[in-house]
């Protein structure tokens, strides 16, 4: 079976290197020159809106699938006349705008911040009279890592704001005192079987992801799950699908959902039996789930800018390097470190051990 | 750093698959033009001996290793003046050739059943006077998965055996009465340090190995550790070397080591902290070396031939498929399945569940 896949970044590269031992085949569409997925599978290079080569993408492969949700819809319809593209082009459109996503939690009985749609400054300043400050702006679509997003603390982050944000489609959302942020990473199969990592408790350091720790027996799991099988359900969603929460008064408020592998779930490849990646290509491909039973006490780190020097990260036992092989770059994603214990003493040490290898 | 490796088979490829999250990049040196490693790697198709391509290899990476033993020294020396290359080329010397290697294992105290070079059918003859019957009669060089074996049994077996094997130089080896085969899997760095995974217990079947099961405790550990070390010592060894034994009367005769990467290490990809892949790159390209501490209880089923349904197969928990992407044909290695499970009971009713799915 070969699989297309829109996107050749990490994401695309780590799948592929859990596809091979299941037999299967990679092509990734993308236009960067260096995507760092071709060095694992065939790279077409070109636009995302390329009809041509989405066509022989869709010629040459089985099935498509994507690395990221800012897929143009007309790229989505385009290639399904031809082939199967899991996730369907309902979750892509709903977890790409933040309004429709927010609007679904809300229709589906999930908590969620307060929340208005933004098509001008005069709905921000009718949204902030009702919803109050602080508030966070962010971009309907396109935003990611913290990008596209104004935190608005008093009413003169609120002027001027919508153009601030490129006078484009925004929601304003009430801020959360949150207690803590964690993800679902959650795997529907085609025949609707879901299967469910542990939660995970994640940290931001300026709207990047830093550390991510599988969260054993969360209190809040079993919530969790539930509102992940309705989303879940009522996109008839197949591959691995990630939910962001808020941990708020002992219960969850949905942040967002993304419709693809994720970056709070690379631990699972050395510390789940069966990985997310290998769960999402089981789960499109129309294979048994695999056990997202956890294998120790497992945390993920992620390197942003560069990786700390090889043989000092290698050296550290349990530690299990992810390069990327991408050039180094600020604030750019370059590889993580996936950490894997016999218990939570020594994997915190394992933790501090690593942290002290990544420059300030 | 990239690393040329010599052979693109699907020892290639796993070793490619370790190789890339540690920020390496892989050229294969291969005629076949199906070779399975070249989806995970640039494919330089041309014979071991073409001197322009193996010159284009060694300009192209930082070191280069192999994957099979029976490199010709030709092939080694040439590429040992631009690049350095591990295993040395003495250590692929004395493990492509039975005589040379059993030569060793005299020379450093390690038992090893009777033996004897045979240049001719008198020398057969003599041998077999010395040595008796039953014995094992090998080609010195090229032989593997029992080809260039002949079992002697009776007189009439070594009347023109010689001749049988074509008339090349062999070895008669003395028949052992084993009561198990056991490989060690050592992995030794630039600087000299050694780790030994678990030895393992192995099945072979018509001289192809079918089963392998990791073997923790095992009392004669520190004895095949010992035999290793000397070895690798001996030969300023560098990568990963397997050690194959007989287990004969409560002790060890050494039966016969390979340079490389081996087949009954393969269960060490989700068995153990770190797989032989990684280790053997990490000692090659001077890093330290990882953790060959067990990770569950661990064994390996070879696919011969063709790959069970994969659905079939990866509907079993605890079951990893490692699947090469080469085309089925009898006889043929085309994948294994990894199995890790929690205890022995778990992993023994496991095994049987993955080989009910194999064709008899």
């Amino acid at each position: 079976m070969k699989i297309g896949v829109i996107g050749g970044g990490q994401l695309g590269r780590m799948m592929a290197m859990a596809g091979y031992p299941l037999g299967m085949q990679f092509a990734f569409l993308d236009p960067a020159p260096d995507a760092c997925a071709q060095v694992v599978g065939e790279h077409i290079r070109a636009d995302y809106s390329d009809q041509d080569h989405l066509r022989q993408l869709a010629d040459e492969v089985d099935l498509v699938t994507f690395e990221f949700e800012s897929v143009p819809a007309e790229t989505v319809a385009f290639l399904s006349q031809f082939v199967p593209v899991y996730p369907c082009a309902e979750a892509l459109r709903v977890a790409r705008d933040r309004w429709f996503e927010k609007s679904m939690f809300k229709d589906l009985g999930i908590p969620t911040p307060a929340f208005a749609d933004i098509q001008s400054q005069a709905d921000l300043d009718a949204a902030v009279a009702s919803i109050g400050l602080p508030a966070v702006m962010k971009t309907r679509t396109l935003g990611y890592d913290g990008k596209g997003q104004k935190v608005l603390r008093e009413a003169a982050d609120v002027a001027g704001a919508f153009a601030e944000l490129g006078s484009v489609p925004c929601i304003l959302e009430g801020f959360v005192p949150f207690s803590g942020e964690v993800s679902l990473i959650a795997v529907r199969g085609r025949d609707g079987e879901t299967r469910c990592y542990p939660l995970v408790h994640n940290t931001h350091e300026g709207g990047i992801l830093k550390l991510s720790i599988a969260s054993k027996q969360h209190p809040l799991q079993a919530l969790a799950e539930d509102y992940a099988g309705r989303v879940l359900d009522k996109l008839n969603y197949v591959g691995v699908l990630a939910f962001e929460f808020f941990e708020v008064d002992g219960g969850l408020k949905a942040n967002e959902i993304a419709p693809r592998v994720h970056n709070s779930g690379h631990w699972t490849i050395e510390g789940a039996e069966c990985s997310q990646f290998e769960n999402h290509l089981r789960a499109i491909a129309g294979l048994p789930l695999g056990s997202t039973a956890t294998v120790g006490e497992a945390a993920m780190l992620n390197f942003i800018g560069e990786v700390p020097d090889v043989s000092a990260v290698t050296a550290i036992d349990g530690c299990h390097l992810h390069h990327y092989g991408k050039a180094f770059k600020a604030g750019r994603k370059v590889g993580h470190a996936n950490l894997r214990c016999a218990d939570r003493a020594q994997l915190d040490s394992t933790i501090a051990a690593v942290q002290a290898l990544i420059k300030a």
